[in-house]
This record gives C-alpha cells, structure tokens and sequence, in this order.
C-alpha cells in the first residue's frame, strides 16, 4: 500500500482492469486480448507457476472468470490444478454453469471444502446448490459447525428466494448498547462479515429491531443510545420472498442492502444489492429471450441442448403456419385467376406482423415493469388502435399506389390499401390484447404473446386481402 | 421512532410498501389500490389538505411517482400546488419524462430552487437537464454560491456520462489524518452528504490518493493513521466515460461506489450502485426494444409520436416485403400451373424467419453482455450451423409429409422439405453472422439485425422452394 501516493498507478488503465506488460489485459471490443491468451496457455503448457502465479493468481475473480472461459476446457482444469490453493472459488461464480460444473467435479471436495470456508456464504451457496446431494454433504461434512448449520439454512430454503442468495454474515447489536460500546465491539470483534454497510439492532431472540447505517455511527457521540438513533427497517425481506419481488422492492426504494427475516420476524441474514443487480439483469435478459423465442439456454450449451430447446417453440409457429397456410388454400381459385395476388399477399402479411411485434413488444415491457396497469390500460389500448389506424393509413396508401403502378391495375391497388388498414389495425388491438390478457390470466406474456400475435396478423392478413379480392373482382 | 420496538409495524406489509386503513397502498397485481386512487381524487377535488399531508406527502418518493402517473394530468398538476413545500420533487425522478417536464412547467421557479437546494445532486440534475436553458438558469441563479457551482460542473459533463450522473457531495480526508480525527471530524462537521459508503483521502489540490470503506475506519484503533489503512481506488471513474461502460465496471467489480476523478485526476464527485441500476436496466430494456422496432419511446407518449416513431422500421420492412415480393415473382408461370406452392410459400419463409430470429436473439443478447467474442466466435458459429441442420432435417420432414399428403403429390413434399432444410440452414447463419458482421462494423446489432435476417430468410425462402419446384417440375 505504501506507493498509493503515485497516482500514475491509480490511473494506469482508463478503464481500471487488471494489467499484463503494463497494458489493460482486455482488448478494445471487450474480450481478453490475445497475446495475453497466448502467454497464458504457453504457461499452462510449460506448468511456468511462476508466470501463472504473478499475472493470472493476482486477477480479479471476474477477470478470472473471463479467462476461464476464454480457454479450452482440458487447459482449464490444468490451470485450475497447477494454481492450487492460489485458485480463488469465487471466480466460479462469473462463469456458465457449465463450465463452473466442469471445474468442480476435477476439483478434490478437501480443496472444495477449505475455499468454501472462507468464502461469503452467498458465494458459497451459489457454487454449492449446482453440485449433486452427495458431493455437497461431503464439502459441507467438512466445514466447522456454525459455518455448515449457515449454509444448509440457506440451501434449505427454495431456488430463487432470498433465502438462497443472502449472506449469512452480518452484524447485530442490542437496542441498549451506546455507539462507544458498538465501536468498541466493531475494534475487538475479530469474527466480522468482510465487508457491512449497516449494523442491526435485535432483541434476545434474534427479532429484528431496526438498524443503523455506519455513517450514522460515525457522526453520532459515543454517548448516544443505538435505540435513540436506529431507524425502522422498512422493507424487511422474508426468506421465503421470490429473488425477483425483493429485486423489485430494491429498485422501487433505492436500498443497498436490506435484513432477510424468517417467518417470525427474526434476523437470518442480510440481501444486498450487488446480488440484486445480478438478479435485476437476469429477469431483463429473460423477457429479451422469451421474446425471441429461445428458453433458458447459455453460450456454452452443446449442439443436441439448443436444438431440444428451441424446437417447441418453432413447432407451435409450425401449426400456426399450416393455420395461416389452410385460410390462403381457400382461396386457391382466385389465385389461380389472379397470381399477382400470391406475388403480394406475403407484404400484407409481414406487414402485419412487424407492426404487431412493435406494439407487443412495447406491451410485454410496459407489463413487466409495472408501467402498464389498470389505470392507464384504456389510454394504451386507445393510443395503439389509433397508431394501427394511422400506419394502416399510410402504409396501405403507399402500398396500394406502388402494387397499382406494377400490375397496371387500379383494383389491386384497391384491395390491398383496404387489406392493409384492417390488417394494421388487427395487429395493433393483437400487439396489446394479447399480452395484457395472457398477464391477467397468470401466464408469462413474454413466452407466448409472440406466436398468438403472428398467428393473428398472419390470419387475418391472408383473409382479408385474398378475401376482399375475391368478393371485389366478383362483384365488378 | 419510539414505536420501532413494536415489530409487528415492521413487518406491516409483506412487500414493505406503505399503508392506506391498515394495508398495501399496492394492490395484487402491482398497480396503486383503486380505492386509495379514489380517495385521494375526492380529496385533491375537496382541496383536503389534511388528507393528502397525512395519507399523501408522507408517501416514499417513488410511490409518489407511481401515484402521480396513475393519476389526471389536471389532477397532478393539482395535487402539486396542495401540496407546495410539502411536496418532495425527488419524486419526480421516478416518472416518465412528459409527466415530469408537465410538473415543473406548473411549479414557480422559486419553489424548484428551493427544493432542488435540498436534494442530492444527482437528483437535481436529473431534474434540471430537461429543462429549457433560461428556466435552468433562473433556478441556477436562485441557488447559493457552492450549490450553483457544482450542479453546473455536472451539467457541463455531456449526457450519459458518468459526470452527469455523480453525486458532488462526498466526504474527503488528508492522509496524514488519524482515524480519531476522522471520527471526531464526522461528528463535528454539519455539512455531510446525506449518507455515504466510504471517506476519501486527496491531496491538498484534491487529487485522489485512496479511499476507506466506513467499516474499516468503525473497527480500527483510533490512532492509526489513514494513509496506513487506505486502500487503493483501483476502480477511479473518469468523468467523462460513457455512463454504460462505468455500470460495466460495476457490474465486472461489484462495486458498491466509485470516485469520480477529472481529466487530472482530481476526485470530482461519487457514482453510486444505485443510479447505476437504473443505467443497468435501461440497457436492458433498449436492447429488447430495439429488437422489437421500437425506439425510445414511453408510454406516456401521444399517438402521433408514437406513429413517427415507429414508422421509419416500418418503411424499412416494406422495402424488403417488396424485394420478397419480387422474387415471387419471378415465378408467377409456375404458381399459376401449381397453386398449391403459392399455398405452402408462407410456410417455409415463415419457419426460417423464426429460426432465424431465435439465433439472433441468442447473438445479440451474448454481443452485449461481452460473452461473445473472438475466442469463441467460431465455435458458437459451427453449433448455429449444427442447429440449423438438424431444425432442417427435423423440420423439413415434418413438412413434407404434411404436405406431401394434403395436396396428394409426394413431389411437392420432396420440394418443400429441401427448401427447408436450406432456409434453416440460411437462417441459422443469418442469424448469427449479421449482428456479429454489424457489431464488428461499429453498429448496434440489436437496432438493425432484425430486418436483415428477415430479409434473408423470406428472400432465400421464397427463391428456395419456388425455384426448386420450377427446377423439379421441369425436368421430371
């Protein structure tokens, strides 16, 4: 610490990563630069400790992680195997499950067991809950008892809750300490969380009382009673909460870190934000890739993974297809009499559909954050139908001239501009309906809205241009 | 806070939220009570003042914000004015931009300096950067010295920058100070920002030297020294970064709070996790919408704002349905023999545009997370093409047969299935070489992969099938 004076260190690199031969490690676009690769994997090979343990031991447990997933698998291992206790666990928790898996499963569980040890629990917890019954009770066999009792706790409760993701360390006080005596505590107390932002207050039976942040500490007289000074803790999070409610109830409050309390009220652990944002950007990431119509799949699945996932979903768009299909062989006939009409049917159609998405997407969104409810959902509906009408206004005009002009038939031209209003005013009430409905029900709107929405534009798009031909061209 | 002894006031409401007769001011599904609603109208109709100071301004700002949009435009501006001082502008942080330019239009400029007097700084520029240059300016000159001259430096940072988004308020100390001397100075000093995380330590020009978390300095001997104690500030933000690369940054570090530090490294100001998450978010949120072909709109955004903002990808898409519309037509001869092909057209186009939209989506999500890069570019191409292969076989299939039997010919099967298995094939590079091909090219993936993709699929689905079948018919 003593050359923190020089503050060509503190500003070495712009974007303050770790550095290899006095430059970043990473490259402009993000990835691990590849001469540093290059370097790496030659040390690996030559077993160089000297090399791994000054440039690739030192990394922050995220660089690591982008390392780990930058090399081939059987070097992974070896790194991991030559680093020894020199690995840091930690950096597992920032590679795909696969990958952290992998590692694991060549890793001796003493080895496993010894870095649980010193890890915070939620880091522990989340390397743990992957592993299988059997290899877990063997690691947490291996733990000194206070440390294992916290850790089951928090597998105990289910996937997804705050329970499983909180930290087990924290600190508490009772109401009748002064702040002197909490320093004083602070000072002595050898056993203290790593790292804490803000002191609890229970009683005898671990109820939680309130809290006070450290600042407050620090600027109070040591004199002062921690009950005088302590402030209700609001937003309390019950263990049994599902991970994405108390995501919610951290953005809507700004907290930093909030108590995690059992079903009576008393104070198991603490929940803080950077776990949170974790959680904020996985239900973001969700909605994107319900959208698209991909699962929960990862960068590193196999071949044989990602198709079985996403078949379901192309053969539920395969039936609304064939759907789609059956309304235009109704009218096979006309098509026959008129083939420009197959020429130009798909531009209704795909019109539709992209005006479609546009609203849904908006929709699923606004559903999601909370910004579309009871309140303003007539205004919505409104506001969408009346931008279903204007495009369907526009774009049928500019559709009609253009099929016109290049068929040398104003009737076409006719029929597709009224084909196209209706279709974009379908896909307008299909774009909000739909999602809005699917919430009320209880389904995810981001999973299904997507094919239902098609399936309309797809339909009625068909249906109404090869329809108002057919009755047009007859009646003449 | 005599009553924080009694928990079951703690435990209130299950999410924490505030309380109208006794229960959550939220109803199930996450809007504002109707009930509350209704009773809070009667009272800004009756000009109740005892009722909106007592059930109203004692509202957490960003319920206040929730209740503001669920809210008449006629009634906010209303409820403002009861309010007057009562009123916490930091509510209006929470809402859409219209709502909250509406507001401040309605408010006397002396009111907002007052408030805006009161706030964190980064909640007054949030507030101030909307506004017109002569109202920001009156309310800048309304301000005291010190104030007026640290929101201006956050002003003059350009949007999206970290500068803009810092808080000016932090608390720093010499390093040759003593832990005691630290304490006994929070304690004394009135001026403090409202909370902090940590205690800077600079120079006597304010160059950054270090920082000290505050549970450090709470469980240290008083007569240590701070420069003894400091740690590095290894994570120093320039003011000027882009405020997506600072929220990486944090992300990759999990960091709680970081300096903020001018072109000379002086320390400037503090960015804090929680203005973070909502950058955080944002990006999430943008990448989604501008996958669905929708821009930056809100959804408090009137009809006609929301037609030209969404018509220009609309435009876009026409020009690619025509030049799908042109390759039909190239084969209107073979339609008219066959119209069954024009029947099943939609089919194959449509299966590969899904296709080929679930690799995309998969891309660009991994783009923007950085999980995608040249280390594993290529295998993530090879498993696409794998997928696209065996969707293909699986698909095409399915297809054939179907088809095969519906129209009682097995030769349109044979067609229909090849020009599958070749649209999923191009799908599946499409989907993956277009955003990678537009990321390496500087553009936003997730703004235009859409329509290239679809264009691609639609024009190789269409010429496929249609053009095997003219192939086939031909020379059999």
């Amino acid at each position: 610490m003593e050359d923190t004076g020089d503050d060509s260190r503190v500003l070495e690199t712009e974007a303050g990563h770790s550095t290899f031969d006095g430059e970043d490690i990473y490259a402009e676009d993000g990835s691990i630069r590849s001469d540093f690769l290059m370097h790496v994997g030659a040390a690996i090979a030559d077993g160089d400790l000297l090399f791994l343990r000054r440039h690739v031991a030192r990394l922050h447990e995220s660089e690591m992680g982008d390392l780990l997933e930058a090399i081939q698998p059987e070097q992974r291992r070896q790194l991991v195997s030559l680093l020894g206790a020199d690995f840091d666990l930690a950096a597992l928790t920032e590679v795909d499950e696969a990958i952290r898996l992998d590692i694991v499963e060549h890793l001796p569980n003493e080895q496993i067991a010894a870095a649980i040890g010193e890890m915070d629990s939620d880091d522990a917890v989340y390397i743990l809950e992957d592993l299988n019954q059997e290899d877990q009770e063997e690691i947490l066999s291996k733990l000194p008892f206070t440390e294992r009792i916290r850790l089951r706790r928090s597998l105990d409760y289910p996937e997804s809750t705050a329970g499983r993701r909180m930290q087990t360390e924290f600190v508490a006080v009772p109401p009748f300490w002064t702040v002197g005596q909490t320093i004083d505590y602070l000072r002595e107390d050898a056993d203290l969380p790593e790292s804490f932002s803000q002191v609890f207050v229970i009683d005898p039976t671990f109820r939680l009382l309130g809290a006070v942040d450290l600042d407050r500490i620090l600027r109070t007289p040591r004199g002062t009673k921690i009950e005088a000074m302590m402030r209700e803790t609001n937003h309390p999070i019950p263990a049994e909460m599902d991970q994405e409610e108390a995501a919610q109830l951290f953005e809507q409050y700004d907290l930093l870190s909030a108590a995690v309390v059992d079903e009576n009220g008393r104070l198991v652990g603490v929940l803080t934000i950077d776990d949170v944002v974790d959680v904020i950007q996985e239900e973001a990431e969700e909605d994107l890739m319900r959208l698209g119509g991909v699962g929960d799949e990862e960068l590193s699945d196999s071949t044989i993974e990602t198709v079985r996932s996403r078949a379901p979903w192309l053969l539920v768009n395969l039936l609304t297809a064939f759907l789609a299909a059956s309304v235009i062989s109704l009218f096979e006939a006309t098509i026959e009499d008129i083939v420009a009409l197959a020429v130009l049917m798909p531009i209704v159609a795909g019109m539709g559909g992209n005006a479609g998405s546009q609203t849904m997407t908006v929709t699923v969104r606004a559903l999601a954050t909370r910004d579309l409810d009871i309140h303003n959902a007539w205004r919505v509906v409104r506001r969408e139908a009346g931008v279903g009408l204007l495009h369907g206004l526009a774009f049928g005009l500019m559709i009609g001239l253009v099929a016109g002009f290049w068929f040398h038939d104003g009737n076409i031209g006719l029929v597709i501009a009224a084909a196209m209003m209706i279709n974009m005013c379908a896909a307008a009430l299909a774009g909000i309906m739909i999602p809005m409905l699917l919430d009320r029900a209880g389904a995810d709107p981001a999973v299904s809205s997507s094919v239902f929405v098609t399936a309309v534009t797809d339909i009625v798009g068909f249906f109404a241009f090869l329809g108002l031909a057919t009755w047009w061209f007859a009646i003449r």
